[in-house]
């Protein structure tokens, strides 16, 4: 793996334990029963000792969605045509996504990355072409990247962490658009977590039972092809994943390195999260966790994090979608923490029985 | 009951089927697969429904916080003593309480209508006073409220939703602040559920596993002392509710009745829900459920309401305050429903297979 980038052995920075400990007893003196937030009370907590301030805040977020295709779609594993991968890329650029309403409504700051499409989308204001290839290779018969390709799409995830970091962004949310990503992050999670297919195989944007049991069937001809080469976590991704799955990792990997809070999206990036945390050993203290997907291969992922996600309305939907919704609940957390009174503050008696 | 207004016996009004019809139609030709966006989906045909127009939009929301005292807080069943209820009514007005944050985050409207408190807050800006009496009775021996008294809660309810609705609000929040009102809550629902008080009874602001055998004693206590004469709905408020409970019922009534959509809040608001249903048949079509509140008895009164809430965050702390943290997501249900392109206007492929 000489061609992936030295930068991955960077260690992830490290919270701020002291004010972790201060969030923590403010927490416990504002003016409501200890632990009546419930979640959102831990949500401040660690955005406060991720952001080295007893004032968390996430008004500053930088989106950015990686786009790219899928060798393995030729196999029959998606509903939709491959066409709607750069179609959609289209969608985020014209402002039609459900991404881009959501980024605007939260004022936020949406950057899309077009790793490589089989059809061209045209010209595109407001998307950065980095063109690795006209997708993947299938996974079936081959590695999914060269090890060239994957440095590549692991950088452009770098790159946007390190424009996110740069812009002031205090919270990075990455997002995914690719027809047949589904299959390469189940195959992916299948390789880092030694799981059978079925129990990571779905029906990504709509497939019928049929449709699942085929894309489990490609999935276990994929790993037994592979079989133990893809043992390690760049291996796995590389022959496994995909371009924005990589780019994905890269950038969750970067944002912590660089203490930079991330909020994982749905079952894709959560995938895409457990490579990084295998690839850069602490990387998942940065991680927050937005929702659960209806995905059903998505829980065993969550357990392998050993995370708990604010929100589960069984969206399916990719490109940020889930982490962008779960962004108010972010920011009501935050705003509870900081401008809500204390007992003493506000003269309310604590506890007697 | 001749003391409780005629207004009760006005039926709920009728949400609009056509609209429901065009808003779950274009929810399947915008740019996502089907279902894809979840819960946020039925949310935004619901508010669609509701509101009578093809582009919901909760941007306007009313917040009414009802404060009270219970006689049964003699009985020794909060964790907090009584003068908190006041405490909190100046918190409130004053800005520190987390309704108070939330609303301002959200630009609502925040109002307090302090329906008597034994304790006195003071005079307070921004603070409606109905001062009804120095809390209810203590109805493990009598009932806690006159005829008139039962009146007077819950016009001060219908009240404030005819505020809200003048004001031009989108959505009503209704909420609560009364120590001893989860025992109250408790006590009504079994009333009205015909269940066992240990079906009911939990923490609520933090009793230890003690406090909570003496509250199910306690409301047990009561359910024997009211009998059979708290078999109707209203009966069943008058003797075991509270003011704050009953207004928020009226409340919710009539918002139902003048066609503005409400959001749940937790326990307490989900048994005034009940009793708001029971009192008044179709008055249910009106709400949209916030959250799954950590007190155990909220799931068996969401079931009783056949209500699935968008979140289940271990909230607790009521005061409306789970519901105002839900209204983001109506708003992020709203925007994408109103302002994602359709695969037609973004050229984009459906689905093949």
């Amino acid at each position: 793996m000489n061609n992936v980038n030295e930068w991955l052995k960077i260690p992830a920075a490290t919270a701020d334990n002291n004010i972790r400990q201060a969030a923590e007893a403010r927490q416990g003196i504002l003016t409501k029963p200890p632990g009546a937030l419930g979640m959102l009370e831990q949500t401040a907590i660690t955005l406060a000792a991720l952001q080295g301030t007893e004032q968390p805040d996430v008004e500053q977020v930088h989106i950015a969605v990686f786009a790219a295709d899928h060798g393995v779609a030729s196999e029959g594993i998606s509903a939709f045509p491959q066409a709607v991968t750069a179609e959609m890329v289209k969608n985020f650029a014209h402002g039609g996504a459900a991404i881009s309403v959501l980024a605007k409504k939260l004022n936020a700051k949406l950057e899309v990355i077009n790793l490589g499409t089989v059809y061209d989308p045209g010209p595109l204001d407001n998307v950065i072409n980095i063109n690795i290839a006209a997708g993947t290779a299938n996974f079936c018969h081959q590695a999914a990247m060269q090890d060239e390709q994957l440095g590549q799409a692991m950088d452009a995830g770098r790159q946007a962490a390190e424009r996110a970091k740069l812009a002031g962004a205090q919270l990075f949310i990455g997002g995914e658009m690719g027809i047949g990503n589904t299959t390469a992050a189940s195959a992916l999670a299948c390789a880092l977590l030694d799981a059978q297919p079925e129990q990571l195989a779905g029906p990504g944007t709509g497939l019928d039972s049929k449709g699942v049991a085929r894309k489990t069937e490609i999935i276990r001809q994929a790993l037994d092809f592979h079989g133990p080469q893809s043992a390690t976590p760049l291996q796995a991704l590389r022959r496994l994943g995909g371009f924005e799955i990589a780019a994905l990792a890269g950038s969750y990997i970067a944002c912590a390195q660089k203490a930079q809070p991330v909020l994982i999206d749905g079952f894709i990036s959560s995938v895409a999260a457990l490579a990084a945390t295998r690839i850069c050993a602490d990387a998942g203290n940065w991680f927050l966790y937005s929702h659960a997907s209806a995905e059903p291969g998505h829980r065993r992922v969550l357990e392998a994090l050993n995370a708990t996600p604010l929100l589960n309305l069984g969206m399916r939907l990719g490109e940020g979608s889930g982490a962008a919704v779960t962004v108010p609940l972010l920011r009501m957390a935050c705003t509870l923490h900081n401008d809500m009174a204390t007992f003493e503050d506000a003269g309310v008696s604590g506890k007697e029985i």
